[in-house]
This record gives structure tokens, sequence and C-alpha cells, in this order.
């Protein structure tokens, strides 16, 4: 792997490259975005080079795409007569099925692998970006295929992951989608919609001050840009309205019975979930 | 003010008696509570000798009741043949309106102010006591007739409040029980049912490892007790309930359009709270 090149030169693609830097990749990293980002990026040292996508996918040893899904789904429908064979393509968007999809039937020239690496901030962009940022933190790797994890592209890639910090975890594109509509994409749309709702009715700045920090906690998420958000709950729509009529289900048991003991169970069973993410032990089900 | 007595050392009983403390208060410090607590006060420094509410009644010229809602009610209901025409009575219940009903039902013999210091932690009990638990803090207090805040007995306590760094902000009962539906009581009931829900559906290990850190704020709530809660939500569940059916009104506007525009106006309403609450700039409605 010797040149990497990144269509995306956000928090997470510059994160990338700033971590591949650290930790000793002596290629050259090439980025595909905005003038005004590629400019940002190249300040930073987060990369050597800006190109054009034709360019970054004809002189790529792998090609990180770290753009919104929707966006990384149209790279990928024009992306097959461009790739070298040799080339690994691989992403980082927040949903993977239509992803996985959609290089499955278009990406026929060369090996695909889908990515979704679990960080973030409430900020956006290249200027946040952190060589740091992946450590710690599970990197998730959906195969196109079996046996392609054995593939040497993807061992090298592997092992650079496994460098910059990340745990690397692999899943089926499915399982992947169906496991993050429960434990992020449900919490998202929880919080935005309860600070949209306490927005409402906590107009006054007395309101707010009489917030004690749980509201701040839950609320966090609520920074986030809708234009993430979008592709994501639209590529995700069956497997998140799922979920949120589950919720939905939870919150109408609790209200239908708020002066008498309807909350117990949920209260419990929260609390087990609050736990064991917290690793605290007796916690397990 | 020269003696002050607390019924009920918990978290909240216990770091008042150490913020007292701190502050400089030179009289004595009694507690009510089991044996088990009063013997953990009494090592921690914070109350000067565990007596019976009676004895409390008689001689503390402030009286806090630091207990669940639903004790702090009881103890109101028997209190008025036991104290003394001088004592000033309040209160660190998280409602408002049935307390301070109580109060103006059952204590004739005494004044008594409602309040409530917007503090806490996940973890209960005097062994986590701090004196600073309130510093910069708002602490409400709900008077029970015009007028009141100007008694001696009330600027005095409301001086000590100051001392130990709490925000006063003087609130009617039921304008109090309105906002923390909002900013106070939806956030936990959210959390405790989004916990709920997740843990039914993140039942293997590897699904948390693909939780990111927003789960984490999202659930932070969740390790809250019921024991606490119960009370609360009963003796709000007129308010709470209207609040969750507007919770959920927004939650089923976002299930009914996920694969379009249709969560644009939750998110963007909902990034307007989170500023706010932040005090960002441009973030006024």
């Amino acid at each position: 792997m010797e040149t990497v090149a990144i269509a995306g030169v956000g928090l997470i693609g510059g994160s990338f490259a700033l971590a591949l830097r650290r930790a000793g990749f002596p290629g050259r990293i090439l980025g595909v975005s905005s003038a005004h980002t590629i400019e940002e990026a190249l300040a930073l040292g987060a990369i050597d080079e800006g190109v054009s996508l034709e360019e970054a996918a004809a002189r790529a040893d792998l090609l990180y795409l770290a753009q919104p899904v929707q966006v990384i789904i149209d790279t990928l429908e024009r992306l097959d007569p461009l790739v070298r064979p040799e080339t690994l393509v691989t992403d980082a968007g927040s949903t993977k099925r239509r992803i996985v999809e959609t290089a499955a039937r278009c990406l026929k020239r060369c090996l695909f692998i889908g990515g979704h690496p679990m960080a973030g901030k409430a900020t956006r962009g290249v200027a946040v970006a952190e060589a740091g940022l992946f450590e710690g933190r599970t990197w998730v790797l959906t195969p196109l295929h079996p046996g392609d994890e054995r593939q040497a592209s993807v061992q090298t890639f592997a092992g650079w992951l496994d460098a910059i910090g990340a745990h690397l975890l692999w899943m089926d594109a499915s399982e992947h989608d169906r496991v993050v509509a429960a434990t992020s994409h449900l919490p998202q749309v929880a919080s935005s919609a309860l600070a949209a709702v306490v927005g409402r009715r906590a107009e006054t700045p007395a309101s707010l001050a009489v917030a004690g920090p749980g509201l701040r906690d839950m609320t966090r998420l609520a920074l986030s840009s809708y234009d993430l958000w979008r592709d994501i709950l639209a590529t995700n729509a069956d497997l998140v309205g799922d979920t949120l009529d589950a919720y939905i289900a939870e919150l109408r048991a609790i209200r239908a019975g708020l002066d008498g003991e309807a909350a117990r169970d949920t209260f419990a069973a929260g609390e087990r979930l609050a736990r064991r993410l917290r690793g605290e032990r007796g916690a397990s089900r």
C-alpha cells in the first residue's frame, strides 16, 4: 500500500490521513474534496496533494470514500471504469446494506470492503480532524464475499487500522445495520426529537436555568447536522422504523401508568443496559 | 439560624450539611435517618447528632426534608403538632405542587417554603455527598404565600444558600412542575425507555462494541433508581403525560417519513435547543 486516496477529506477522512501519518505510513496521501477543503487539509499536513476522483482512482492502492452515505453510493456507481484492478476500495458510511449492494452491483473490476469507524464528533470538517480519533474505537468491516477478509490488500488495510489503534470487528452488512439502528440511529432520533419538544416547552431563560446536567447529556447528539443524518435514516429506514416502533410502544406503556408502577420494569431494564455499557459487574442479562 | 435538622441524610441532605459546614455555619446540625445512615453521616462529619423527627422538629430553626417525594408528603402530614412556631420548614422534593399543597393544608403552626436544588448524581447516599454539590447550580424556592420570601427566617436561609454557591430562583410551584416535566422528567423517561429498548435489541457483546459515545450520553440518566422516580412521576403525572404525548407525536412524525425530509424541522429545532443550552451565540429563537 503505497498510495492512499481519500474522497471526502472531512473529520473522518482527515483523521484517517493524520492517523496513518502518525502510525508511520511512508507513502503518498491524495485528497479528493472541494478546493477550500483541499487547501485546509494541505495546510494541516493531512494530505500531500489534491486530485480529481479520476486521478485518485487511477493512482491509489487504497481508495477510501469518507463522504456522506448518498455521495458514497453515487461515487460507487461511476467508479468501475476509473479504478485499477489492484485497488482496494473501502468506505466510512454509517449504513452498510445499500453501500455494499451498490458496490456488488457496480464495482466489478476491483475489490471492495465496506467499513464503518465508530468515531465522530459533534463538529464536522477537517479543521477538527485528529490523529487519535480512532484509538480504542471499533472499526466495523463488512466484506462483500466470504473470504474477502483473507485477500492480501484487505489484510494490509486491516494491519494499518490496527496500527492506528482501531479495534476491528468483522460483520455482515445486514447485521451491522440492524445493530446500529438500535445503538446509534434510535439514540440520534430520540435526542433530536427530545430537544425539539423541550425547546418548544422551555422558551424562557428561567426554564433552562432549571435544567440539570441530564438534559445536557440527552441533547448532545441533537447538535448533529441533519445533512448527514438524512442519508443515514433514508438508507436504514426499515430497521430504524422497527426500533422507533418499539421505542414509541415503550413510551406509551409508561405514559399509560405514570401514577402507578408501569415504568418499573422499563427502568430496571434500562439500568441493566446502562450498566452493561459501562462494563459494570452484575450487569449481565 | 443556630440549629439545622436534616430529615433524610442522603446525597442531597448530606451535601447540604457539608456545604453549610464549609461555608462557615457555626451551629449544630441534626440528622434524622436510619441508624446505618446516621453512623455514616457522623463518621463523615456531616452531622453532629442523630435524633428522632420529634426531637428534630422541637429543636431546629431550619428543618430540611431531603427525602423521596412521597416521604416528604407523609412527613408534612404529621409535622404540625411537633414544630416550634419559629421553625422554617423546607424540602428538596423534585416536584412541588403536591408538596406545597400538603404543607398549606397541614402545616399551620410554622412557615414553609418549598425547595428544589437542581443537583444530583447517578449514585445515591451520604457516602457520595459533597460540600460543592450545589455550587453554581440553580436552587428553586417556591413560596406558599405572596410575601413569604421577605420573612426573616427565609431571608436567612436564602443567605446560606447563596453562601454555599447556589443560584436562587423564585418560582411558583405550578410553573416549576410544568418546566421540570419538560427539562427533567421527560429526559429521564426518554433515557430509561431508550436503554430498555436498546438492551433488548443489542444482546450480544459485539452489539455494544458497535455503540459509540452517543449511546453512553443517552443512557446516563437510565442509571437512576426507579425508587426515587416513582414518586416524581406519580406526583407530576398530568404534566409529564402532556410532554410525553408531545414527544411521542414528534417521534411518530419522524417515523412516518424516514426516507424523506420529515425529520429536517425536528433536527433543526433540536439543534437550536442544544445550542441554547450550551450558551452558544446565534442560538436564540
